[in-house]
């Protein structure tokens, strides 16, 4: 079911190369990938995983609430970031020019089911 | 300069808090804040210099492309950073209901005004 889901929001996001469902140990629990050449997206989003801890923590510290999305626009990728608990959140990785704001609204709109999935 | 700059940042975006310049090091070059209760803006800053940092090097490591822009939504702001060079970085805090939009568009614009004055 997390498949299903990992997949709506990834055809769903114009330009969308791929979704994972991870904790922030940096152990995905699902993944769904278009193929995509020079780049190995399960990878970024590990990597991602330790960044988005000290986020997590820095918002705490720093008394800014917690942290709901991160996003990060490098040359050639986007990735929309939203944490769906404390243990685990959903990333979505685009092509530059893909659909910033669809990728949001998906994230957001499928953030409930996620979060029921894994209750 | 510098503080004309980010006074239009901060001005111009609706439900923005405040503008610093600052470098992967965490010191600020100019800075401009509105008065807001509860928050050292400052602070915010540079523990997300540090955040950057790790950011900026795993794009290399993971062959994405250098780092562009990075927004972090939180329970109670929005803080939207633009790379300005190697060495030098523009973020602005906004209200959570702020204009994300012009944020983003007015960080775009004037990136090349803070470049050539870093120059």
């Amino acid at each position: 079911m997390f498949n299903a889901i990992l997949k709506t929001i990834v055809e769903g996001t114009g330009g969308g190369i791929g979704a994972v469902l991870m904790g922030y140990d940096g152990i995905a629990i699902e993944q769904h990938f278009e193929p995509c050449e020079g780049i190995d997206l399960h990878l970024v989003a590990v990597e991602y995983a330790n960044i988005l801890k000290e986020i997590k923590k820095a918002a705490v510290v720093l008394n800014i609430g917690f942290m709901e999305e991160v996003s990060i626009r490098t040359e050639r990728f986007l990735v929309v970031i939203r944490a769906l608990s404390d243990e685990y959140f959903v990333a979505l990785t685009l092509k530059r020019d893909g659909n910033f704001g669809k990728a949001r609204y998906l994230l957001m709109k499928e953030a409930g089911s996620l979060r029921e999935a894994l209750a």
